[in-house]
């Protein structure tokens, strides 16, 4: 699968999130890393859009919506052009989100202290998503990158390669599936430690209940 | 009451749309027309919106949202140093939006074309005004302006005027108030015309019921 993920980030080299992501979207195969630069290359951006199975917007969110360069691309490139006459071009692909706030994510909760919550400020990309007839998937979201744990990070850096990468991310079945190949994978790269892997993927499969530890093993395994 | 519009077009000039607005907002006191062209001037723009009682966000969607040079001025502008330092140098004063659409307003319809409604693909817009303590006004929103009949076009330009200086636009009584008030002025202009236009204001006070054909009624008589 080939995974083209979009940053639209003001200034991408000073940004501590997206470093983190960027460092995790190198180690995965088939993924492509394209931050956003006015002025746009259209013929070369539509390109990379056609080529790609799953397209990912990944940007801060600034004012509740894409900042401004993302805007300007969406503007700009996602015309008759891209879409071709029939308005099918990009049919079919899976539209996900990687989005980050300076809020925490339960100021977004119902009733607190945001006014609406995070899928129904992403409509607009939603309806895009339809628009084009691209499957939209549950956004992945990240609230006070900073603040996170060690931990936390670790989590998040899993989750987000399973975004980027597996089938369907977010379905639990799936992920444990992708994590079960990852570890068969690094069975083979290190035979010394193969029976911890392969011991672990067997797990994985017997037992999807204790995925979210099982995350956090992989990690501390070394996987990197 | 001071209204600022805030036009978000990437070429103003060519809008037949923005043309028409523009047309009609020059003929209300106490209306400034900002057409955003970059780069911003922050410190001119922030005193304007602190003068202002009245902010009106007018634009064309596109992608289900802000173009983008307005989302560009959202991410330069509306900062700490505009809200100031308790963030509250906008409250209470009143955001409204002015939208055209290049759909017809029925494909916005639950269960129609469209995904979602336009109340819903505004709201990062209205978390905005939430945010920075503002009364969100109900949109005025204006679907294929180029195939609006000059019936239409006439009721859309007492709209849009009341849109910019009525109190509470929308509200019927309110509305028919600010009709009845210029009918007055009118009468006062022209005297050799101030029967008719003292008798529609009468009507009017009377009897909101006959509001839309008094309206219609009113640009007749050629408010202009």
């Amino acid at each position: 699968m080939k995974t083209l993920v979009v940053i639209g980030h003001p200034d991408v080299a000073t940004s501590s999130t997206q470093g983190f992501f960027k460092h995790a979207a190198k180690q995965e195969a088939g993924v492509t890393w394209y931050p956003l630069v006015a002025p746009f290359d259209r013929g070369a951006e539509r390109a990379l859009l056609w080529a790609a199975d799953r397209i990912i917007f990944e940007f801060p969110l600034y004012w509740y919506s894409v900042p401004a360069v993302m805007k300007a691309w969406l503007d700009e490139v996602f015309d008759d052009d891209l879409l071709g006459t029939a308005g099918d071009r990009l049919a079919g692909k899976e539209l996900g989100l990687v989005v980050n706030t300076g809020r925490a994510l339960k100021d977004f909760a119902p009733g607190q202290g945001q006014s609406f919550t995070l899928a129904e400020l992403l409509r607009p990309l939603q309806a895009l998503a339809n628009e084009t007839k691209m499957t939209y998937l549950t956004p992945l979201v990240v609230g006070q990158f900073a603040y996170l744990t060690e931990r936390e990070r670790q989590e998040l850096l899993v989750n987000y390669r399973q975004y980027l990468t597996a089938p369907r991310p977010g379905h639990l079945a799936d992920q444990a599936a992708w994590l079960a190949s990852r570890l068969r994978k690094l069975a083979e790269q290190h035979p010394d430690r193969a029976p911890g892997y392969l011991g672990l993927a067997a797990v994985l499969e017997d037992n999807t209940d204790q995925l979210s530890d099982l995350r956090l093993n992989l990690d501390l395994l070394g996987d990197d």
